[in-house]
C-alpha cells in the first residue's frame, strides 16, 4: 500500500503534495517501473481528501510520463523511467537569497568575464533599517509627481497596444528621443536630432554597450581619481587598464594625462570617463576652460570621451557650463565626434524606471542599435511612451524646477549644520560646486585622533550611514578626512539629527 | 543689426528659434565676442514677438555660456567662447530611421565584438503592410485578456511604490520566481527552487548572459541543424565555433554529436543548445531515450545543456516529455547539473512584455546574479509584480487552455488546407509533432519545377509572407522544398486565404 503524508499547508495544495510525494517515492524506487498504483477513488477514501485532489496529481504524473494507463486495468508506473534516475532526489531548495561564490569546483568553467566579475564587489547590500543614510544615489521620492505618472501609465497601458509587440526600433520610442532631442538641447547645450539618441536600461546599460563595442582587452580607459565605482567596475569587467587622473576643482586635469601616459609607457587612452557637470565624488564642475582641453586632447590621441552628465539638473547658482558633446559637436566635424553623452532619469525620475540615454555620433549609431536589439531587444514600450509624455506635458521639467529648490535648501541646511558641528574641533572645508545631490566635505578630524573609516563606523553605531571618500580612489589618497554626503533623500531634521550625532561621535573622542 | 528669420512651426517655438539663430551667429562669427545685442524690449518689437520670448532665449544662452549680462549696460557675447569653435555647424539631422552600416573610416576602432556582430544580419525587418504573413514568432495578440492586464498594471502602479526604487535583488520579484517555479514545475517537471530563477529581459538576454559567462573565443557550441538564428547569432557574436547536429523526428541525433566532435578534431562542446518541446523549425519533440541519451553525452563530455523551452505552452495531442532539467536534477546530484533551462513569456503573454527566466544549477547563481545587476540592474518591477499576478490568479493558465485551443484548429485547418493545395501536384508532408505556433511543411516543388526560393518570391507577389527552411541550416540542406508555416498569429479565413494563393502560385508554374 502506498502511504503518503499529507500536512495543511496553505501554499502546497494536497494535489501537489500528492504528486511530489508519488513522483519521489517512483525516483527512489519505492514505486517500481510497472508497479500498479490504487486506484483514484480508494486512495482518496483512504487518506480523506476529495476524489479529484487525487486524479489531478495522477493527471499529472501521467502527464510527465511518471505513470501510464491502461484501460479497463488501472494505473501504473511506466517502464521506462530509466534506472539510473532511480536516485534520491534532495529538494533542491537552497539558503534564502544566497548569493555568495560557491568554491572553484562546484562551477562549470567559467569565462574570464565571468571571473573578473566574480572578482568585483558587486552586489548591492540592503541598507539597515532606521539609518540616517547619507547615500548619495537617493533622490527624494516621496515629492515625485506620483499621481501624474501614475495617471500616464494607466492612460498609455489603455489606449493603444502599441507595447505588445517587437517596435523594430531597437534604439527607442520615436517621440522619446525627440522629446529628450529638444530636452538636452534646451537644458544642456547637447546638439543632437533623435536619430542619434539611443535608450538604455538606464546608465548601466549605457556603459556597457560602449565598453563591449568599443573596448578590447588591455585596452587603456582614462577616468576620473576619485571616480564613479560602477562606471569603474564595468571597465574592470572588460579586463580594460586602467589610468586614473587626478581631479581638482575644475574637474579632470588634462594636462596631467598627457604626463601619466607618457610616464606609464601606455597606449593612448581609448576611452576617457568624465562626470563633467558635477564630478563624481568631488562635486567639482568641469571648467569650460578645461571642457576645450579636453577636447582637444581627445582629438589628439584619439580617444573618445564619455561625458556621464548623470547630476546636471541641479545646479543652485552659478550658470551651466554647455556640455562637452554640444561643444564638440558644435565645431560641425561629425566624422570626428569624439563624444559619446550619457543621460540617466534615475535621479530626475525614479532609479527604477531604469531608463537612461546614449547621444552618439552618427557613424556609431547602427552598430549601438545592432548591439541594444541582440542585447535584449528594446526597453520597456509602456515605459518610452509614459516618459515621452511626462516630459512633453512639462511635468519633468516643473519637478525639475521645485526640486532645485528642496535640494537647494537641503544643501544649505547641511552646510550650516556642518559648520556648526565642527566648530569646535576645527575648520570643515565644503568642496564642490552647489550642484547635484551631493557634497563633498573635509572633516576636522585630528583632534578627536580619528580616520575616517572609525568615524564611519563610529556614526554606523549611532545609527548614521556616512560615507569616507577613500573607496572611490585606485591609488591611496593624500588624506583620509574626507566624506561624501549624500542630501537628496534626506529632510531638513534628517540632516540636522545626523550630524548632530557626528558631533558626539567627535566630542566622545575629544573627551575620552 | 542682429537680423533673424522666424518662422510660424508647432515643432519649433519662438525662443527656440531665436535661441538657435543666435548661437549660430555667435558661432559661426556673425557676432563677436564682446559684441552687444539688442535689449530684449527692442528686440521682441523688431520681430513683432513678446519680451518674455526673447528673455527666454537670452536666458537660455546666458545658461549655457554664450551671453553674460552687465548690470546696466546690457547684453554682451562672452568673450570667452573660444575661436576653434567658431566654425559652421551644419545641423546633425541624418536620414531618419538609417541604420545602415558607415564606411570603416567614419568610425572609431570598433572591438572584435562589434566587428562580429556589424557581420550578422541582425536588425529586424518591418513587414510589408496588407501581407498574410507565416511568421512562426507571432502570438495572437487579440485574444490575449487585455482587460486582466490593464487591471493589474494599474492596480500594482496605485497600490504601492516598489516599482521607484532598486529593489537590491537582481535575480527578480521574489513572488514571481515563486510562481515561475510552481508553474514550470507542475507544467514542465522543471525542479528548482524560486532561488534558481534569474529573471531576464527576454529569452534574448537570458542567452547573451550565458554566453557572456560560460564562453571564450573559439569555445565550440553544439547547436541543431537545422536550428534558431537568434540563439546562433549571440553565439557569433561571441567568437563561438559552432557543431551543427542533425535534427530527426525526435530531435537531436545525440550519436551524431559523438562522430561530429571527433571528426572535426574539436574539443568537446562546452554547450550544447537544444529546443525539445518542439524543436525550431522541425516541429519534432525530443524523445525521453533521446534526452536522457543527451544527459548521459553532456556528462561525460562535461558539456552545458541549454534547454530553450520557447514552445512548450501549446501541446494539442500527446503527452508532455518532462524537461531535461527535470529530468536532470532528478538524478539528485546538484553539483554536476548539466541544464539551464530558459523560459518565456513572449509567446504566452506578449512579445512586447520582454520577460523571461533562466533556471539555474544553484552553484551558477551568484555569478549571473552578479551579471545581472552589471548589466541593468533588474527588470521591471512593475511589470514583474504585475505578472506574478498574472500569474497566480491563474490567468495565464486560462489563456494558455484557451489558445490551446484555437491553435490546435488553426493547426488542423492548415494541415487540411496544405493537403487540399497541393493534392493536384503530389503528396505534402508535415512534419513535427502537434505542438507549438509553427509546423514545417515538405511542398510538392517539382511538377511545378520551382525551388523554394522562387515559391517565397512569387507567394510574396500575391501578399503571402512565406518562410523557406533554407535559411536556418548552417551547411546546405539536402531538400530545398520546406517551409515553415507559423499559424499563431492566423485566423482561419487568412490561413485559407493564403494558402489558396499558394495554390494559384503553383498551378500558374504548371500550367506556364
Amino acid at each position: 500500500m502506498l502511504t503518503l503524508d499529507l500536512r495543511c499547508d496553505k501554499k502546497r495544495p494536497l494535489h501537489r503534495q500528492i504528486y511530489e510525494q508519488v513522483r519521489t517515492a517512483i525516483l527512489t524506487g519505492r514505486l517500481r517501473a510497472g508497479q500498479k498504483l490504487p486506484a483514484s477513488r480508494q486512495l482518496a477514501q483512504s487518506l480523506g481528501v476529495s476524489r479529484s485532489t487525487v486524479t489531478q496529481s495522477y493527471d499529472q504524473l501521467i502527464g510527465e510520463g511518471y505513470l501510464h494507463t491502461q484501460t479497463g486495468s488501472g494505473t501504473f508506473v511506466c517502464a521506462e523511467i530509466p534506472d539510473n534516475l532511480l536516485m534520491t532526489a534532495p529538494s533542491p531548495r537552497f539558503q534564502q537569497g544566497c548569493f555568495t561564490m560557491p568554491t572553484e569546483e562546484a562551477l562549470p568553467p567559467l569565462s574570464a568575464y565571468a571571473q573578473r566579475i566574480r572578482a568585483l564587489e558587486l552586489l548591492p547590500t540592503a541598507p539597515k533599517q532606521g539609518l540616517i543614510s547619507f547615500r548619495y544615489w537617493r533622490p527624494d521620492l516621496s515629492l515625485f509627481p506620483i499621481h501624474q505618472w501614475q495617471q500616464l501609465i494607466k492612460r498609455h497601458s489603455q489606449d493603444n497596444t502599441n507595447w505588445m509587440t517587437y517596435s523594430r526600433m531597437p534604439t527607442g520610442h520615436p517621440r522619446l528621443r525627440e522629446e529628450i532631442a529638444t530636452y538636452i538641447g534646451q537644458a544642456r547645450g547637447v546638439h543632437c536630432s533623435p536619430e542619434q539618441i539611443v535608450v538604455t536600461q538606464g546608465t548601466q546599460q549605457a556603459l556597457g554597450l560602449i565598453a563591449q563595442l568599443l573596448l578590447e582587452p588591455n585596452d587603456t580607459v582614462a577616468l576620473e581619481e576619485p571616480g564613479y565605482l560602477s562606471a569603474r567596475k564595468i571597465f574592470l569587467s572588460r579586463a580594460a587598464r586602467l589610468l586614473p587622473i587626478p581631479v581638482d576643482g575644475e574637474g579632470l586635469i588634462v594636462r596631467a594625462a598627457n604626463g601619466l601616459v607618457e610616464q606609464t609607457h601606455r597606449q593612448p587612452a581609448k576611452l576617457v570617463y568624465v562626470t563633467p557637470s558635477h564630478q563624481f565624488p568631488t562635486g567639482a564642475v568641469m571648467s569650460l576652460q578645461r571642457r576645450l582641453a579636453l577636447l582637444q586632447w581627445a582629438q589628439e590621441t584619439r580617444s573618445i570621451i564619455i561625458e556621464d552628465d548623470y547630476d546636471s539638473e541641479f545646479r543652485y547658482a552659478g550658470r551651466p557650463v554647455p556640455a562637452l558633446q554640444g561643444l564638440d559637436s558644435a565645431s560641425g566635424n561629425l566624422t570626428n565626434a569624439r563624444v559619446l553623452y550619457i543621460g540617466t532619469f534615475s535621479k530626475v525620475m525614479f532609479p527604477g524606471l531604469r531608463l537612461g540615454y546614449l547621444v552618439l555620433p552618427p557613424a556609431l549609431v547602427p552598430i549601438f542599435a545592432r548591439a541594444k536589439w541582440l542585447c535584449d531587444r528594446q526597453c520597456s514600450w509602456l515605459h518610452q511612451s509614459a516618459l515621452a509624455d511626462f516630459i512633453g506635458k512639462e511635468h519633468l521639467s516643473k519637478h525639475i524646477r521645485r526640486m532645485r529648490t528642496v535640494y537647494g535648501r537641503r544643501r544649505e541646511i547641511l552646510i550650516q549644520a556642518l559648520q556648526e558641528c565642527c566648530r569646535s574641533f576645527g575648520p570643515v572645508a565644503i568642496e564642490g560646486d552647489p550642484a547635484g545631490l551631493h557634497l563633498m566635505a573635509q572633516l576636522p578630524l585630528a583632534q578627536a585622533g580619528l580616520c575616517d573609516h572609525q568615524l564611519v563606523e563610529r556614526a554606523r553605531r549611532k545609527d548614521v550611514d556616512l560615507f569616507s571618500l577613500s573607496p572611490y580612489y585606485l591609488q591611496p589618497p593624500a588624506s583620509n578626512d574626507r566624506f561624501i554626503f549624500g542630501f537628496g533623500g534626506l529632510d531638513e531634521a534628517d540632516i540636522q539629527e545626523a550630524i548632530a550625532r557626528i558631533h558626539s561621535v567627535l566630542q566622545d573622542a575629544v573627551d575620552n
